[in-house]
């Protein structure tokens, strides 16, 4: 997308841009989430971020089928926002001394992606309402049903004891 | 915070750069939000952004709060996330002709910055009670329900208006 010409004219095209942005999004938290595994201390948020870059890359899989089924070839394009959280989640989890500590940090910083991968799951899916493709709607709410479930799933971690460890 | 050194040390260190963190991310929002509402067109949605300058700038005070409650001077470090959803926000905005489609991109930009927020508030919320500071938790819990409530009118107005007009 160049700042000087204005390529997206219509919904279907921002639509097409979001799925675009995404696409690039999931596939950087798949190359940053096995840093995260490997800072990780508590056996259960490791192995959730294990599970959670399972699913991630499923959700690309998926990405991929609503591409096919709304006529595009899978691309991305930069995703400013998704490079500046991980950037962050890097930055702050260079700068914690303690591991249990580390591991809330670690934690927050999955629920800042998690979090930016529900609006745009949510924004995405009311688009492809909006556009008629309600089959494309139904694909996307799988992903963001699940993303909403590891949220809550972080969460519930971080209460019943990572938050309780780092203290 | 410096890239070599290790300056989070505990749970409360945590705490309070996460703080700073969402203090420059809700005063970069502020600089944000006049651009929005000069680019919006629906008369509710400038009028909505508009309503949320005005809570931003309440929501700054309380975090002065906060810091003050917790014995620390009100300071803000670099968050590469708000600066990146900005900066995407701003990007997505420059490359859509139509003034509807815009609005629906424009509100789609205003979610995540709210999902930035949410997520945010959502962990300071948890490690403040974690860190016996109930009266904290307690100021930061009134600007979580702000932006939970934005975010559902954002929703409510898309799904009612702003995206039909797009399509």
């Amino acid at each position: 997308m160049g700042l000087f010409s204005k390529d997206i004219k219509s919904l279907d095209d921002l639509f097409v841009h979001t799925l675009q942005d995404i696409y690039y999004a999931e596939n950087q938290i798949t190359k940053a989430l096995p840093t995260m595994i490997e800072k990780a201390t508590d056996p259960q948020l490791k192995q959730g971020f294990q599970t959670h870059l399972a699913e991630t890359q499923n959700q690309i899989k998926r990405l991929e089928q609503v591409f096919q089924m709304h006529g595009h070839t899978p691309k991305g394009v930069d995703c400013p926002a998704i490079d500046g959280i991980i950037k962050e989640a890097n930055e702050v989890a260079g700068d914690v001394a303690d591991k249990e500590v580390l591991d809330a940090a670690l934690l927050a910083a999955a629920q800042a992606v998690e979090h930016y991968e529900i609006t745009r799951y949510g924004t995405l899916i009311a688009w492809a309402k909006q556009l008629g493709r309600n089959d494309c709607a139904s694909v996307l709410q799988q992903t963001l049903d699940e993303e909403k479930a590891t949220d809550q799933k972080l969460t519930a971690m971080a209460e019943s004891k990572v938050n309780q460890k780092a203290a």
